[in-house]
């Protein structure tokens, strides 16, 4: 008998040998229907694998990531199958579970490709071998073997990777005719598989080394019941609506530039107007909790980095250090405000009494990133973070941690992201010589944290030897408008830069001590938390938020000066107003600027123009009667006070 | 006889072989006695050398900078004549006029070095030799009589000097026993020299080449009449109180840090405060005006500058190209924000209709300057410029330029600059195959800039030639409160980058034309203007600017409590407020903070806790009696609106 210990920390006793699988079947008959993977100690297994010992275990669903990364990845070999028996003689490389789904690279040998129109093939095969419920099986085999068997089927790709490996830690997995090196784990058959979707093709470099060979990245997803897909699909096509991307140029929010360089956005006029509207409303909460903010150089000398460790992450793999043309310095663009602030904390001495102290910056970073990684405003070379770092004494953290939580709740509020979670990452305590920070640090840390989560009610998954080697951290992660997760918000509180920098602050006893830094960065960056509101919003910002909060359309040009007196009028009462004084007819003038999202739609004619009046119409509800400038200017400025008042008051 | 054209076009004849002192004693015994030098056709000549054919002239006395240079270029030489007389051996590099005064480079040999105790001497000495009254006599000689004549005189650094020549250009000054290589003018004689300060010396390598010697750099300067040194004098002690590195220190505006790198300013929270004012109150006006930000990367690919051309001019000479770990690309920091305007104005395509565009950033630009030549927040390495650029056409050209004329208007308003100057800087129609762009685009955009200057009402100076070659230009000069004259605002017109870029609009006649670009830059840059206004006020920014506008001071830590609400009301009224809780006597709070420069000081104690009221004090006029806190809000509110409003209201 064994002993298996649940994540609740009961513990029951089982046969030697049971399965994943077993377990799952005495525990209830529809959690052994669901069950897709088992974590077995730190490993994850195929649910089919016997347990010999005694063992921590987790079982995993469909609701859990490791339960859809098994999912996918055993559809990943259901596919490399179909398209081997599509397409004789193709060559495999590696196919792996991504967030979405999975994908295979594979060689297809001269003189062949793929197109969109061979995908819904290669879906009807992969249903067929589905169908055979054909069984996953694992197979340990010496590095030899290995070597063997795939020089034997002339697989180059697969004997470069084996060539990597260790001996002793190499296994196959087989199902039907289809066997690839692999780690596992894998569902226990292919019949598991019910829904298939082959989205894309595209190209993809050998081991990601443009000097090595173009393959062809085949691009799916799968479900375990048709529903799952249908929604999918659902859900795919809404997000091609919002597609940041799109609606960015449609809107003229951003554009880039080959000639500027990839991934370095350009704010066009309303994208600027909307991310100031962001700062400044951010700038205002934090000036509130306390903020000071601060400007830095967006280069340093690279001997800051060197102190900060950060040369040794993104030196090589970043933007090269600056030559100055004499004197021999070297500067790198920033990839990080922390060392700029940390110089700006040691500007002068700093005693127990001026903590804490919160050091803001929207600080523009630079960071490489391979051309075919770039993506929209989420993956640039270029980004803004509302960044802030706060020194404060151990006692101190668990409040600021409070303070924090709070801003990200307003923030929330603001942008009306009404579903998140939050994730606490602690150290694994028995690898505690991997941390920087003393044991006693880290507890109160931690526990701060914790305490602060639990003040502030948030529900929190804790996730243990998640955390950096430099402190502990909580991280935010939201739910948007069609139920997809982006990762937004997070605190880290950073034990190493006080060290590194020798930071200090003379205590009540006269003593120096080391404040305790924390990073946080509420929306992360600007680029990147813009591309989720406007996917959030399918670009129907908060009126307090949107650019432009209406446009003035006289019927004719003969109002054309009496709508550009009622600009000029809502322009001095601080409204977003423009004019559409193009040579159209009203009918299309509503028809765009419904299409440009403006929320209040302003008509202009003779009878408005004698009364001294404006025909208002608001998006998507239709006409709201006549108003004098001065009440439409105070409805519009109520409704703003409205919205920031509701936030303020959280 | 010849004939003389005098500036205001009037001609008179006068016999061949006059000299510019012979003309100004034929105008007024006054002039004869103020004149300095002489302007014939282009070059600058002595009072004394006559004149053998036809010309125009223009003479110059102390209020010209041609008048002062060639006063202050005599006095290097008079100093190195007192030099010579004092510490036999030394050798000669260079002595020419700066913009205040003139230094001489001097290599008094091994083991001889002046403190400042040794400057009152040279002073004496150069008094003493002024009084002889000694004429500054010109000779031509070839270069082989130069270099015979200073290697006699065993003179290296002449020698080398010559060295670089022409033969056929070289002329020889001499005073009493000092002769020197020398392209002059020069002053009659010594006696014009009546007052003299030696101000300083400094090291400086020979030619500016660090792996040269380093020469003794002894910095002068004199005057006409005594009264002047005095004024001078008194203007420098003003102006040592005034430094913006002293006060920027003081009041914790901005820092430096050698880690980060040199010259490029950490702005601190209250620095940070101060140019965010700056840049809203900017934005604001800007906005009125039809302006749209824009944000753009601080990094361009290196071809965006080989377009615009900036590479050449600053490729080089400025921080070098940065590389990318892969894919072979090359960036730069950029050292102008145009070459991305123009990008984002290529965006889409442009109408007439569309025209003028106003694209405006605070866009932060990078420039390698040696360390030596680095100043506070005068000369950086890096600096945010209050950019814009406009695009129009032809006829609207008059139109914009009376409208930035406005805005810089009000900015002096805004921060009482009453004096300025502005010069009007167009092409050498002589010249005109050195200009881009056609004659008839000149002639119209000449006549437009006139034209602005004009109807705004500027008292402009026109210089011909001084035009760059991509067009003429406007420039502001404002004096300070001591009287230093700064550069501030320049508006710029550019047929250049439009050409380089290819930037275009469709015409109402459907053809496709070329945009005229205006650079502007009203601020020029953040950091020398906040540079320029700290030593015009002394530190004493107007209300509506300053970071702290008041101070809350409770009489014992007892009031603390009351002094914290009344800070966050104050707060809540957009009032920049601060609490000095320190445990310090009320007498030294109130010190500390009126050497703070904050202009409204508050006092709160029993009787105001009680009444829940503040005793008020104002900077420089004291006590100014207890008020309710509202009513103080609204005080210092109504203050700020009556700023704004008077400069709205230009």
């Amino acid at each position: 008998m064994i002993k298996i210990t649940f994540p609740d920390n009961t513990v029951k006793e089982f046969e030697a040998g049971i399965s994943g699988l077993d377990i799952a079947r005495n525990l209830s008959n529809r959690l052994a229907k669901e069950v897709l993977s088992i974590t077995v100690n730190d490993n994850i297994w195929d649910i089919t694998r016997p347990i010999n010992e005694d063992a921590s275990i987790k079982l995993h669903t469909w609701n859990d990531e490791e339960g859809k990364h098994a999912f996918w990845h055993s559809s990943a070999h259901l596919m490399a199958e179909a398209l081997e028996a599509l397409y004789s003689g193709v060559k495999f490389g590696i196919g792996p579970a991504i967030d979405m789904g999975f994908y295979y690279d594979v060689d297809l040998g001269e003189d062949r490709m793929l197109t969109d129109k061979d995908l819904p093939k290669i879906e009807q095969k992969m249903l067929e071998l589905a169908r055979t419920k054909n069984e996953y099986t694992r197979r340990d085999v010496t590095k030899a073997e290995a070597l063997e068997f795939f020089d034997s089927k002339d697989e180059g790709y697969k004997v470069e990777l084996i060539n990597d490996l260790d001996d002793g830690t190499i296994s196959f997995y087989q199902q039907g005719n289809f066997t690839d090196l692999c780690r596992g784990p894998h569902l226990p058959n292919t019949s598991y598989i019910k829904a298939i979707k082959i989205n894309s093709i595209a190209g993809a470099y050998w081991r990601g080394d443009e000097t090595r060979k173009q393959l062809t990245r085949v691009y799916g997803i799968t479900f375990p019941k048709k529903k799952y897909l249908d929604e999918y699909v659902v859900m795919m096509e809404e997000a091609k609506k919002r597609d940041h991307r799109k609606l960015g140029k449609e809107m003229e929010l951003f554009t880039f530039s080959q000639n500027v360089g990839q991934g370095m956005p350009l704010w066009l006029p309303k994208g600027a107007q909307l991310r100031e509207s962001l700062e400044t409303f951010l700038k205002r909460v934090q000036k509130q909790f306390g903020y000071e903010q601060i400007i830095t150089p967006h280069i340093g000398n690279i001997n800051l980095y060197k102190t900060s460790g950060h040369y040794d992450k993104y030196g090589e793999d970043s933007f090269q250090a600056i030559q100055t043309p004499q004197e021999g310095e070297e500067y790198l663009l920033k990839p990080m405000n922390c060392p700029h602030h940390c110089e700006v904390y040691k500007f002068k001495p700093r005693s127990y009494k001026d903590l804490p102290i919160r050091f803001a910056e929207f600080g523009t970073v630079y960071r490489y990133e391979q051309s075919g990684e770039l993506h929209g405003l989420t993956r640039v070379r270029s980004f803004t973070q509302d960044d802030a770092h706060l020194f404060c004494t151990p006692d101190q953290l668990k409040e600021e941690f409070k303070k924090v939580i709070d801003i990200i709740f307003i923030i929330f509020k603001a942008l009306n992201f009404t579903e998140y979670t939050a994730q606490v990452s602690l150290r694994d305590k028995e690898k505690s010589s991997k941390y920087i920070g003393s044991d006693e640090n880290w507890d109160k840390a931690e526990k701060a944290i914790i305490e602060a989560a639990d003040e502030k009610g948030l529900n929190t998954v804790v996730e243990y030897g998640e955390a950096a080697f430099y402190g502990p951290k909580l991280d935010f992660m939201i739910k948007d408008a069609i139920g997809r997760k982006w990762q937004l918000g997070t605190i880290q509180v950073d034990y190493n830069l006080p060290e590194r920098f020798e930071l200090e602050y003379v205590g009540s006893d006269n003593q120096k001590h080391r404040p305790i830094m924390i990073h946080r960065a509420p929306f992360g960056s600007m680029e990147r938390f813009v591309a989720v509101l406007i996917e959030h919003t399918g670009g129907k910002f908060p009126l307090w938020l949107t650019p432009e909060q209406t446009v003035i359309m006289p019927i004719s040009e003969k109002y054309n000066d009496y709508a550009k007196k009622v600009l000029n009028s809502l322009n001095n009462s601080d409204i977003r107003a423009v004019l559409d004084d193009r040579n159209e007819k009203i009918g299309r003038k509503i028809r765009d600027n419904e299409l440009k999202k403006i929320p209040y739609l302003l008509i202009v004619g003779e009878k408005e123009a004698q009364e001294n009046t404006i025909s208002v119409r608001r998006q998507g509800e239709g006409d709201m009667g006549t108003m004098q400038i001065s009440e439409f200017a105070e409805l519009i400025n109520k409704e703003v006070e409205g919205q920031m008042s509701s936030i303020a008051n959280y």
